[in-house]
């Protein structure tokens, strides 16, 4: 049983951007269709709570890229705006934790333990998770509510989205966070 | 072709330790037996060129760790010690650049392209790949020269560890770094 009782708990969600939907330029055949609605029940559920919420913004350096400042694809999707003067931190590279001052907030507000949601699983989320627990944060990531593409492996294979999805989980949990489900977390809360 | 002649290069080693021919601990049958072979000649090759070398050493606090320093398992392999006043780092988390002086001394001494080898391809060798891409650096992976283990996934499922090697190379090629191979490293040096 999930106890989120212990310690200073924030929620953190990353890049839940509309740049994300050009699946051709991220490798296409994403998995979890449902991983935003999930994001949004968990945003929702947690904001009733009254626990701090963090949000992060990617903003791409490449100017083809769907998650570039000039372009459409920048904006958060609907209803993931931060609210009530919920901080937001605009970040250039993968780690939430590089180039941000995200750190520096946390331990501010006294955060010892996060949830993380949002996109995509292998690349941003991998990374800032791995950060996350290497820090010293206890770190949870919700399964259902990450989500990532098809990509090429060194020697041309194509793997699956679902695959990379599984696979960056399993090198995860129980090494740099533990991995939860959407359910386990909104009973625990 | 591998273009290795341009920026202030290093070779970073980490976590060449004796602990981690333990694959019961850290999940067995694991993969590229011959990667401390490809290691070697990489180290030897790169030695010849003066080019700098740093040393990365896991010190797990986990007491029940082959990596734990009370351990026999904590000593770097033979041949893979810091010769010539090459520096050693020693980390207690995944990544190679939290909790030491590495992106300091990597400043300090003007590099900025890394190339790496070490253990394991999903754990340390990914997290530090991903940080050394993040914070700037032009970064190689060698992927014949690193390996990890088979992996439990969240739903209880077996990984084993060559599908966990190249799904973690494809996560991080092209997107942290270029994953080579020690053939192409060394006909570049």
């Amino acid at each position: 049983m999930l106890d989120l009782k212990k310690g200073n708990i924030a929620l953190l969600l990353i890049d839940i951007q509309y740049g994300l939907d050009n699946g051709a330029f991220y490798g296409g055949n994403r998995n979890n269709p449902d991983a935003e609605t999930k994001m949004m029940t968990i945003l929702q559920q947690w904001r009733k709570t009254g626990k701090p919420v963090f949000h992060v913004q990617h903003s791409s350096t490449n100017p083809e890229s769907p998650l570039h400042p000039s372009k459409p694809g920048f904006q958060l999707k609907e209803g993931f705006h931060p609210m009530n003067g919920e901080p937001l931190f605009v970040k250039q590279v993968n780690s939430a934790f590089i180039g941000t001052d995200l750190e520096e907030q946390l331990r501010n507000k006294g955060i010892t333990t996060l949830v993380i949601v949002g996109l995509t699983t292998n690349h941003c989320i991998s990374t800032s998770v791995r950060m996350a627990g290497n820090l010293g944060f206890e770190t949870y990531l919700v399964s259902d509510a990450t989500a990532t593409f098809d990509r090429i492996g060194i020697n041309g294979e194509q793997w699956d989205a679902e695959t990379i999805h599984q696979t960056t989980l399993a090198s995860l949990h129980n090494e740099f966070a533990t991995v939860v489900f959407t359910k386990e977390l909104l009973e625990a809360l």
